[in-house]
């Protein structure tokens, strides 16, 4: 199809994403991700706190993107932000002065939100506090508390059963006082104000897959969008889990009809396929789309209908606000042993996995820009494409691939099509079929519709 | 879910229902609809006559069911009630004064409406008002005559095959005279005026399956719901089959948009698995639940597509009635080998067989009841149900089954789907999806709509 | 079902035609089409010029069509009637003078719309002016240059093998100039202007199957159609193939709201199974019907979805004309070895392929005309039969095939089914149910609408 593109210099965006892909290097795009992953993975995060600041402060070096501030107290639809939790230290020292849990070395042997605590307690009491996993006697659970007051400690199921002293004491060096709520937010404008949303959350501790590979792919994507010409403008944000997706929803209820499309990005950088999760509404362009893309790429991957459960899918879900917005991950939350445990750490996901999740994501993106409905100019037979050097002399022979392409384009685009729909109907490739449409704009038999 | 249904209180009808359903006797119902069926058995019906009344009185030891009288000549549609039939006694006698054919034995040995007769004819004659089934030689067929002045003797092939005399003395000691047409109507009063319609014909004579099992269910339905509150109002019909209907449906037309629901019931009491057929509407809120119910039971059965014939529904989905009722039965009529004839007897059908069809209705019923569509109060994202102490405080961890379902209900509580819906969706039990529903409104995040 | 049509008679179109496929006699109607194929064989047709005017004299034998000229020069929508092409000799000459390509012999030895030249060239330049097939040696390619001013020959490969001479004289005896473009129509006036069209392709040369096999089979069902009382008008068209079909919707845009139905003929006299192209629209009466058609008779066939390349559905079906017309064939173009190459000739075609094509389409016609929407003059109820002489006096026996097609014929005619989808859903055959309809139009019980 070579010779049809001629008239791509005029759709840079097209041709910059294509040659973004076509350049594609997962090797050096892996590693990027990986240090991103790296980077974000001691530090402690939760709802709130500076552990989130941090983390969008690592962020920024990928994307200039804002820190929105929102406080405590203030109501959010049916919920209300919660205190501030910051945490410098935690630790359960031994008789001998030996700290045998020790918040130090992972963020995750503290229960989020745990209030301050400094105490002297038997073994007894202790163990009421801490969580671990039986059948997982290496791994340290991950556990919060945001809407309850407690305090707790997580630890290796193997930890505790050294744990045989009969009093420990007992430090949770944290705060939970009126605050702020933070999460990151980055927008490209592009030539409609019609937007793509892309949401992450990013309020859990030293946990890779869920959600480190979610935040890193999404900065990553942003930064390289940003640069492009770009039929819908993007937006991306990085949020706490429930109540950050629902603070950025209220205070954007006016944005919500521009939002056109969006993806929830969790779990991108574990060794499984892929698993897209479909919005509410079902049979949006956005699921059928991202269903398209990821037929045609070869990967393995699965679709599956929306559920009220999962990632804040469940917010932008909910019945009064309804965007098309689905899930993309690889591994689906709770369907690997790994997931909300230390087991999700730096060596379960890969940059090669990330690098590729991405690089699906661009597809995703490239496909939503080409997939525009036009109007067929010449609609009564079909336009004589011989005299316009669209189609071959000879007869008797057989068309070309090209011919085919500028057949149906020509044949569906009644209004009542977009690219994809004809994609669907031909089989054939929705970039073939880009490219046919761009040269017939060019001979002017169709027009793009809004 | 027993911590759910804490609000189940005050909703009698839901908790009546259910606690009938789990204190379920087989054997007590069985022994109690056999004893029906026996008692009606003998009696000869027709589709007017004093069979008929007799058999009404019957069954209003059950409930206090009202007779109703339609004059013959009346014009009911394009039909007119015929003249009402009686019969006293009739044989054959032979040579010897012997009765060889006694209606006394069996109601069936009589082509139903034959005009009276007496006298003495030669075998040849007598053998042209003879039916027999010769394929099935100890079975006497069941035959009728209602709209053509005739009559005849059914006897089995056996017994004609001893018929040996030259002549017979034939006696029918019937009257075919204006009367009325008589049919059986109960009707209990729910919190709407909304109906669900059971129907079933009772024109047949020493049949049980086909259909004194029917008959023998729909009263002991009507006295199972009759002491409940209960949000529809239900509506029970014994009618004679064909003109039955329709003279109900003349009387009635100013009720018909009321009806929301309905089936006819017949066959109930056989071995066999379960077979649905649908209303000519073929996807309605009856059609779907009882498919439903049938679906989550664990019995074996089969869901077929409409056809206009088989049993009353011919008439209720006439296309200008066309009302959303279904047939509920176990083996279809002609698809079983006794159907029409001594051998529906009191051997065929069982006690256990009649009360698990019993059950099955009752369920049907408990889920109609159940399934109303609820707005969500609190729409846009989720609401916080810890705060209401609906779910659990420590994050982390997987979420409970009562979790899911409050989820499902607020999510698809949009008005757009009621609880089947939902229940179709979520894989959950509509049962648990009502508790979850009674929960949610008690908390004031639903209301029920209409 | 002989009893039900007693009032056939007044419905002379049904029984003519039933009648016509009664006394089918594939053998001597094969005969009739191979005399037809055969006349037709010979003569050098090309989307204009004296061939095609001497082919549609030839099918005036049949049926007395109408010639239409439309001038050089005439814009058609998009395109413009090209110059008239006239070929009286053709052919290359060896050294020793004997004409080593002879159009005499074959009217595909010249690329059609070839210009004239006379001269004496090199085998090398002339080598770039022939076009041979290097995998099937022994046959030659069909090639055509209509709308680019060329001029080359189309010989068996191993001809040009043989060619082994320095020089040639090279004579094209043709004119390119202006004048007409024409097709044949050929119109049948039935009780109402809605129409049946048949459209086929008039301009290959000496191509048995593709397209004398459509052009055989179309005049013979004109010439079988043209007598009988008829509810639809019926159309047919041999029109040169894009230009052709372009050139009559021009002229005819008046009348494509009264196209009802249509198919494209081609390729019916091969040996394989029949292929039906949707329209465009994909679920017109006319597909379901061809397909329902095609269903009950038992041949083998394959359906497929409407494609923007084939034959003239293509111009049938561009967007803004739509019209509900598809293709019907038995082995379609380009999916057998012998398409577009002199393999294409007399012993591809048989007389019995034939027959059994156009017997299948009297089957169509059939099917359409019978295919009426009814009213229910009784809609409450059944309305008693019996009592009309339509329903078996005794009853408990099973009801007949005829009552059976009687009770879905009312059930169903409720103003939204036609025979065709009532015969879809009680899987009884569609002239057994328009008997059943007659029946009871007769019976007062039903009226055709519209």
């Amino acid at each position: 199809m070579s010779g049809v593109s001629e008239r791509g210099a005029s759709l840079p965006h097209g041709n910059r994403l294509a040659a973004l892909l076509e350049g594609w290097e997962p090797a050096s795009e892996g590693a990027a991700l990986m240090r991103i992953v790296t980077d974000l993975y001691p530090i402690c995060r939760s709802i709130t706190g500076n552990g989130v600041r941090q983390s969008l402060q690592c962020l920024s070096r990928e994307v200039p993107l804002a820190l929105h501030e929102v406080a405590t107290g203030t109501p959010v639809f049916d919920w209300i932000v919660p205190p501030e939790w910051n945490i410098r230290d935690a630790y359960v020292k031994d008789r001998s002065g030996r700290r045998v849990v020790d918040f130090q070395r992972s963020s995750l042997h503290v229960v989020g939100y745990s209030v301050p605590v400094n105490r002297r307690i038997s073994l007894e009491e202790l163990r009421s506090h801490v969580f671990t996993l039986p059948d997982r006697p290496d791994w340290i659970p991950y556990r919060t508390s945001y809407y309850r007051e407690t305090w707790g400690f997580c630890v290796t199921h193997r930890q505790l059963a050294q744990m045989t002293d009969s009093y420990y004491e007992v430090v949770i060096d944290s705060t939970l006082e009126p605050g702020h709520l933070t999460y990151g937010e980055y927008r490209i404008q592009g030539a409609t104000d019609e937007e793509v949303l892309f949401s992450c959350h990013a309020c859990h501790p030293s946990l890779c897959n869920d959600n480190l590979s979610g935040m890193a792919v999404a900065a990553r994507l942003a930064s390289h969008l940003a640069p492009l010409e770009l039929r819908y403008s993007y937006r991306f944000v990085w949020v706490p889990g429930t109540i950050g997706p629902l603070a950025w929803l209220a205070a954007n209820e006016e944005t919500l009809p521009r939002v056109k499309h969006g993806l929830v990005l969790s779990c991108l950088g574990d060794p499984g396929g892929f698993t897209y999760k479909r919005s509410r509404l079902g049979n949006t362009e956005t699921d059928r789309m991202v269903e398209y893309v990821l037929g045609i790429s070869g990967a393995t991957f699965e679709v599956r209908d929306f559920t009220p459960t999962g990632y804040d899918e469940r917010q932008y879900c909910s019945p009064g606000i309804n965007l098309p917005v689905g899930c993309f991950m690889r591994t689906p939350n709770a369907e690997y042993p790994e997931y909300h445990t230390s087991g999700d750490g730096l060596d379960l996901v890969k940059g090669d996995a990330l690098a590729v999740s991405l690089s699906m994501l661009l597809r995703v993106v490239e496909a939503l820009e080409a997939n525009q409905r036009y109007l067929n100019l010449s609609p009564k037979g079909e336009p004589q494409l011989g005299r316009r050097g669209l189609y071959r002399s000879m007869g008797g022979t057989s068309g070309s691939g090209r011919e085919e392409a500028l057949l149906w384009v020509l044949n569906l685009s009644d209004g009542e099509h977009a690219l994809l729909d004809i994609a669907r109907r031909s089989a054939l490739d929705l970039k073939v079929l880009a490219e046919a449409a761009d040269l017939l704009v060019g001979h002017g038999l169709l027009r793009p519709l809004k």
